[in-house]
C-alpha cells in the first residue's frame, strides 16, 4: 500500500493504479457515483475516491458503510488540476478491512471543543486535532533537532524528587501507601513529582557545559483556567559561562527555529488552522521569526506602564508600582501595544523572583528575563544563576528555602560555577502559540485538571 | 571564546592563537613546566594546556589551582603529530574564571561506581559518566530522528492516569493527601503514575498510522536487582495496519539505525568504554547492527531447550516446560549459544503474555514477539494487539482484567480498528547494552530504586 503522503510528493504519475488503505471521513453517494474521502494519518491532507457501481463490485455495502470504517482501496490516480483537490483517485476496487460497528462518535459535522475533551481517545481524528497533534510533535522535533545541531546534551532528570524546588504546597505526593507514614513509603522519605529539572540540569550544565531537559512536570495546583494543568511539558535548556544577554539570544534563536520548522513542514496545518480557528495565526507567526525581539528592563516596563495608566489607559489592575508583579494584561499591552512583537523584559524585583536568580549590583534586581509575546503574554522565563555559594546561601535564608535538602545543588558552587544561564519553556504553552488554540486542554492529548481524570 | 569540539574537527591551523574556556580535569607541574587537562563539555576529549613561568605570568598561582576551576585560556594550538594526543595549546595567558573553594569529591584517581552514585550530582565530570551521558542522549536523538523520517508523530501520553493497565499494585499513587481518602483528593479518584503509555498510542495510532512515545513509566516495584529502577523512560512505537512480521521488522531497523547513530557520532566516546569497560563492546554493536535478527517460536524454543537440558547443559532453572516463563538464562542460551546473535522469540503461550495481544489461530498463543540479545537478554517485547472487540472482552474476563476501566480503550475496536503492532524500548536497558555498564543506576541521571531517593 502506498501512503497519502506520497500521493502529495508527486511520487506517482497520472493514471497509475495505486493501494491506499486508510479510515472513512466522509461518504457522499447518489445512488451511481460515490465519494469516499480517506485518511491515513499519514498526512494532514485526506484523498477523494470516486467510486461507482460499473467500477465497483461492492458498491451497495460502501454506500451504507459507517464512517471511521478502515478500506482498502484500489484505482487510478488521477491530477485534477481544475478542481479543489488536487487530485482523486477512481475506485477499481474497495475492500473492507474493518467496519465500523457503531456510529463513532466523531461525525463528519462540527463538534465543540468540550464535547471532543469527554472523547479524548478519539478526537485526534478530526481535522483540527489532527492539525494540533501533528504541530505538537513537529515542535517537539525541531525542538531535539535544534539543540543537537547546537551540540547540547540531552539529560533526563528526575520525575520523581525528594526536593521542593520552589516552595511547598505544589508538588503532588509520590507513595505507595494511604496513611502518610512516609518513613516507611517506597523510598523511606517523602516523595513528590517534579515541578522543574532546572537544579538538576544546572548540575549536568556543569559537566557538559551545554544541556537542555524535555520531560514532564507537574502542579498540584488548584486551578480552573484555560493555562494550566496539572501536568505538562517543559523544556529546560542550560548552558555553563552563559549570561543573561546570551540567554536570551538562545531564546530567540530556538523560537524562530521552531517556527521556521513548522513553515517548512506544517504549512497545510498551520493554514488550516488560520482558516478555522485564528485567522491571525500566519501572520503572527511570520512577524515573530523575522522580526528581533525588544529587550527591556522591568523598571523601564513600570515607566511606561504608569505613563499608559495616567493616559487613562484602561488596565483592570490600576495598582501599578515598582515591586509588583505584572499581570497578563500589562504583558499584553508592554507587546503587543509598546512593542507590537515579541519582548524580553530583563531585571525583575529580587522578591518576586526565585532564590537562584543572580542578583544585580543595584542589590535589588535579578538577572532574569520573561519573554512576553502579542497575544499570550509570558512565553519563556529564565535567568542567570547566582554563582557564588556565600550569596546563594543568604538568598535561600533571606526567601525561607532549605538549605539542607538543597545541599548537593548549593555545592555546585564550590567547584568552579563560573556562570550558567537558562530558561523554562512551557510546551503547551507554545503549542497553544503555534496553534492559536486558546485552552491548554486542547493541545496535550489526555489533560489532566482538578477533577478530571479520563482514560 | 572556540569550543574544544572545534579543535577536533580541523577548524584551526598549526599556530594560531586561540582561547578557549573549561574546567580543570588535571594539573601536572614540575616548577619548570606545567599541564592541564581541560574539558569544557563540548566533545568526550579533553585538550591538553602547556604553561611555562616565562609565558604565564600567574604561574604560580595556576601550579596551585585546584582541580575543577574553570579557567580560560589563550595560547597557540600546535599540532603534535607523534604525541599520544593529536595536538596542543601552549598558553599565553591563563585567567582564573572561578576557583574551586573545596576540593572537589571527584578527583583524578579512579573511583568506583557505587562511591560516585553518592554524588550523582557531580559524577558526569568523570570520563565514563561523560561517555555515557553522551551516549544515552545521542540514542534520545537517534531515535527521534528514525521515527521522524519514517513519519511518525510522537505523542505525549498522560504521566498521571486512572487507569491500571497490566495489573495492580505496582504502581505508585499520586495524591495530595495523606489519609487515602480519594473521593475528596485532587483529582476525585485514586490516581497512578504510568506503567506504560501503550494504550493510549493506540488510541492515537488509530488516527495517525504510525506513532510513538518517548517518556518516564514507573514501577513500585521492590527489587534491588542491577536491571531494575521505579523510573525509568520507555519508548513505545505503535503502529496500525501492522502485523507481528512487520513490527518485527521495524524494531530491527530502530536497533540499527541507534547503533548505527552512535558509530557515527559517538565512537570516542564507544572506544573509551571498550577500553575501560566492556571489551566486547565495539565487537558486540559491530554483530549487531551486521547481522540480520533470527526468528524462532516460542514452542521451537522449549524443544531446543529441552534438547540443551537432555544433553546436560547447566541451567539453573531446571524445569523447563511449554507454558513456562523463561528466565533471563534461558533467553541468553538461544540468542548466546544457539543464535550467537539477536533473535526474536515469538508466539508466546497466551497465558504468560498480556490481555490485549491477538490470539493466535492456534488458540494457544498470541503474537508476541520479544528481541533477546548477547549478553542481556530481553531488550525489546511487543505484539500485534487484539482487533476485535468480542475477543478482547472475552480475554479481559479470563485475566481478571476490569472492563470498566479500560472501555474507552476497548471501545476502539468499534471504529475500524484493522490491525495495530507495536512494542516497548526499555531506554536505560539500551543505554546498558549499548555502553557495556552493568547497573541500571549508572546509566540513569539520577536514578530512583527502594529507600533511595537522593538528589
Amino acid at each position: 500500500m502506498i501512503k497519502i503522503v506520497d500521493l502529495f510528493n508527486n511520487k506517482i504519475a497520472n493514471d497509475e493504479v495505486i493501494t491506499v488503505g486508510g479510515w472513512i471521513k466522509s461518504n457522499r453517494n447518489n445512488g451511481k457515483l460515490g465519494f469516499l474521502v480517506l485518511n491515513d494519518g499519514s498526512a494532514f491532507q485526506n484523498v477523494q475516491v470516486v467510486y461507482k457501481p460499473t467500477e465497483v463490485a461492492n458498491f451497495t455495502e460502501i454506500e451504507g458503510i459507517k464512517l471511521s470504517s478502515a478500506v482498502k482501496v484500489t484505482g487510478k490516480f488521477i491530477l485534477t488540476p481544475t478542481a479543489k483537490q488536487p487530485f482523486e483517485i477512481q475506485a477499481q476496487a474497495i475492500e473492507i478491512l474493518d467496519e465500523a460497528t457503531e456510529d463513532s462518535p466523531v461525525q463528519k459535522k462540527e463538534h465543540s471543543f468540550e464535547y471532543l475533551r469527554e472523547i479524548a481517545h478519539l478526537r485526534a481524528r478530526t481535522n483540527t486535532f489532527n492539525a494540533v497533534f501533528r504541530i505538537r510533535s513537529s515542535c517537539a522535533f525541531a525542538i531535539h533537532k535544534f539543540f543537537n545541531q547546537k551540540n547540547f546534551i540531552y539529560v533526563h532528570t528526575p520525575i520523581i524528587t525528594g526536593n521542593d524546588a520552589e516552595g511547598a504546597g505544589e508538588a503532588f505526593i509520590v507513595t505507595t501507601r494511604s496513611d502518610g507514614n512516609y518513613a516507611e513509603d517506597f523510598f523511606g522519605k517523602k516523595a513528590s513529582l517534579t515541578v522543574s529539572g532546572q537544579l538538576h540540569a544546572e548540575g549536568f550544565a556543569q559537566a557538559f557545559g551545554q544541556v537542555y531537559t524535555f520531560g514532564p512536570t507537574f502542579r498540584a495546583e488548584n486551578s480552573n483556567t484555560t493555562k494550566h494543568c496539572a501536568e505538562f511539558w517543559m523544556i529546560e535548556p542550560e548552558v555553563a559561562f552563559n549570561d543573561l544577554s546570551q540567554n536570551m539570544d538562545l531564546v530567540e534563536e530556538m523560537i524562530k527555529a521552531i517556527i521556521n520548522y513548522l513553515f517548512a513542514h506544517n504549512f497545510a496545518e498551520l493554514t488550516f488552522l488560520n482558516e478555522t480557528v485564528d485567522p491571525t495565526l500566519l501572520e503572527r507567526l511570520t512577524t515573530l521569526k523575522d522580526s528581533a525581539f525588544d529587550r527591556m528592563t522591568y523598571t523601564q516596563a513600570i515607566d511606561v506602564l504608569t505613563t499608559a495608566l495616567n493616559n487613562n489607559h484602561p488596565f483592570e489592575n490600576k495598582d501599578i508600582f515598582w515591586g509588583m508583579d505584572l499581570q497578563t494584561e500589562h504583558e499584553r499591552f508592554l507587546c503587543e501595544e509598546i512593542s507590537k512583537k515579541p519582548m524580553f523584559l530583563t531585571d525583575y524585583p529580587k522578591d518576586i523572583k526565585a532564590f537562584y536568580m543572580k542578583v544585580n549590583s543595584d542589590n535589588k534586581t535579578v538577572a532574569a528575563c520573561d519573554l512576553l509575546v502579542p497575544g499570550i503574554g509570558e512565553l519563556v522565563g529564565g535567568s542567570e544563576r547566582e554563582s557564588n555559594y556565600d550569596k546563594i546561601i543568604a538568598r535561600c535564608h533571606e526567601m525561607n528555602v532549605p538549605v539542607e535538602e538543597l545541599d548537593w545543588y548549593l555545592d555546585l558552587r564550590k567547584y568552579g560555577y563560573y556562570k550558567s544561564a537558562g530558561f523554562g519553556l512551557g510546551f503547551e504553552r507554545l503549542v497553544m502559540y503555534v496553534t492559536g488554540i486558546l485552552n491548554i486542554r486542547d493541545v496535550i492529548p489526555f489533560p489532566r485538571t482538578p477533577k478530571n481524570l479520563l482514560f
